[in-house]
């Protein structure tokens, strides 16, 4: 007699289920706004509060070795987006690290000053290009955003740096970033990619795509917690020639020299700025350990499978004439999630999650299903596609309970 | 028969020692460097993962306010240090939060590029003004480094701003902030203070004293944990004139309308940069239990009962002439530290430690002993110093197992 388990598409992921802390009857789908809970932390947490603040007190610096997780923590998520070591740390969030390496694009490429993006590129990165612009003023650093058609056109010999996020936060389109950094390179530029709905979903190249910097988030596919560190790459053979503005002691050469005036750590180190979050550290370090055995290859074919799966159920639905697939069909095109649009995305979002089906929302019209691929079950997808299927079929998304705006407060 | 405790000086604080969890045996005097655990932290953070992040997911930012944290815990270390609401936020690192400070001050004093400091400020600080005198060019950011005496006289119609720590972390001396402010506005320039050894030890008062900026530490006397999220203060007449350059999507207006540019939050909030770590954020939460119903008034007489019980022990002592006290004698012009110089400086920590006894050395020559008004114990001062004075009588910090330098890693 077979086990019930033969029946499974990919048994191996099964096991990685396991290693998550969900809560019963609830079918998360928003791993890609904050990944769900790995079994291993809540020890691991508990060990660096108690044991190691509480007992080591400062010699846990050394004797826990805090002082090296950025680097330690960093290497770990290195093996996850295909860099060798010594050119990735895990510190700060997105927004500080992209803040850093913008400014030290414009210092690599002097007499350029465009920072080229893209229109929907996610807010956090336009913005920082924004305050670098307002910083430096607009002859230094000028932030220019054009659509992804015009993407290709639009590099230009003043423009210093390609600034991209590889999965779109709205969409799940994913750009190619072996193209799109070559086409960079062509015109003399830099290629910085923001790999916030990348990390831990798809098999991210950035060496053998000759990438310059990246940078990416810790609290989505990668399941370090609410606010958990980000991390920053910037490829070997910049390395040396290059300073960044937020160098703090921890970035020093020698941080307990104490000394006057800066001198540069070595190589990616001096991309450290102030202390790192200990316990955002560890949360993170415990949490990579669910990508234990894996290859990222196979978790990128995990994803495919999934959000194909996904497009498949939504589009064979009675109802789907009411809403659109916005995420690509092709799935080397798309990212970890699923995104439709529905004039009453809010509604349908919320008569969702009061079926214990967590979806979310983004404004004007969106409703993402964000696809986990160490835990996301297909019969969780099939799930949620009848359900969306039985709302939009009753219309009680109508309902006044479900139309009344909650404000992130 | 009266009671033990009647002979205690400040039954009170007796009181506030039971709030944290000390290991047995153990004088710890590095709460300068990193403080003490609380007793209720364990227990907040394992709510924090366990339930708040396990059980509701994504929707913790709203249900248990997560988003609010910057701001409640801001508020919580605000009336710590004299600072009325709505001016003062948790976030980041001192470093990161200093140059958002400092990018403002310059904004906010046009046609002026100095920032004056006092050599031997805490390296931080100085190296974050080297880098936005780098990002920038000297002609419009300068930093100026004089010695202590030298300030009054270098506060000339070129500053934009005085950048000063308020207590020196090598010698323990603190600057007079009222009377240094008032020179700093006599001349047209801005106050920025540096908290970090001052916040939850002293009676800081940064809206009597007309401070302009203030940053501050989480992990030394507020008791947050290894790298708990630091503090920005900015006086509410500056508000709504000014814009920082670390403008990341948490600062903007309107965070989850993910509108394509950057329009800051009113007030303070257009000092959040990216997501803050909760993790740290509710250790820190937690850890200011410890302040309830205490007046930080009380806090620094004790402070400066205990720095000066341990200055007389030491100076009583028969080696005392083998090492000077770099602190000063006079309470007003101290912080919560006691420091000494000696040329085995290094190696008489190490003894110290051998027995239980945790001071730091801070090169070249310095020996730091923190003294934290909450849980530090009068007679564990005076062991310590009996401690020091059998150390240097006997010269056992002249064995090789003391004298070996263990490098920081």
């Amino acid at each position: 007699m077979p086990h019930p388990d033969d029946a499974l598409p990919d048994p191996s992921f099964e096991h990685t289920r396991s290693l998550f802390q969900l809560p019963e009857g609830v079918v998360y789908l928003d791993g890609n706004s904050l990944g769900a809970l790995p079994a291993a932390v809540p020890a691991a947490i508990a060990d660096v509060v108690s044991r190691q603040w509480g007992e080591s007190l400062i010699a846990g610096w050394n004797d826990h070795q805090w002082i090296k997780l950025p680097t330690v923590v960093g290497e770990r998520i290195a093996s996850l987006v295909g860099a060798a070591p010594g050119q990735l740390i895990c510190c700060d969030s997105i927004s500080v690290n992209l803040f850093k390496l913008l400014a030290t694009a414009l210092q690599l490429r002097p007499g350029r000053s465009v920072i080229l993006s893209e229109v929907g590129n996610f807010p956090t990165d336009l913005y920082i290009a924004e305050g670098l612009q307002a910083l430096l003023g607009g002859e230094r650093c000028e932030l220019r955003q054009v659509t992804a058609q015009e993407l290709p056109d639009a590099l230009t010999e003043d423009v210093a740096v390609l600034m991209l996020t590889e999965v779109n936060f709205r969409s799940g389109a994913r750009h190619d970033m072996a193209a799109l950094t070559q086409a960079a390179h062509r015109v003399g530029a830099l290629a910085l990619w923001d790999l916030a709905h990348s990390a831990g979903a798809l098999d991210v190249q950035l060496d053998a795509c000759k990438v310059d910097m990246a940078v990416g988030c810790g609290y989505k596919f990668l399941h370090g917690g609410p606010g958990a560190p980000a991390f920053l790459y910037l490829a070997q053979r910049h390395h040396d020639q290059v300073a960044q503005p937020l160098c703090g002691w921890l970035g020093h050469a020698a941080p307990f020299g104490f000394e006057n005036s800066y001198r540069p750590a070595a190589g990616i180190h001096c991309y450290l700025s102030g202390t790192p979050s200990i316990l955002g550290m560890k949360a993170m370090e415990a949490a990579l350990d669910v990508f234990h055995t894996l290859s990222m290859r196979d978790v990128e074919r995990r994803t495919a499978s999934l959000t194909q799966s996904f497009i498949s159920a939504l589009t064979a639905l009675p109802q789907s004439r009411e809403f659109t697939v916005v995420t690509p069909a092709i799935a080397a095109q798309r990212g970890s999630q699923v995104s439709i649009r529905h004039p009453q995305a809010y509604a349908i979002t919320q008569a969702l999650i009061a079926q214990q089906i967590i979806p979310d929302f983004r404004a004007p019209d969106i409703l993402r299903f964000g696809i986990a691929p160490l835990y996301t079950r297909e019969e969780e997808l099939q799930r949620a596609a009848q359900a969306l299927a039985a709302i939009l079929e009753s219309g009680q998304y109508r309902q006044p309970r479900f139309q009344q705006r909650k404000e992130v407060t």
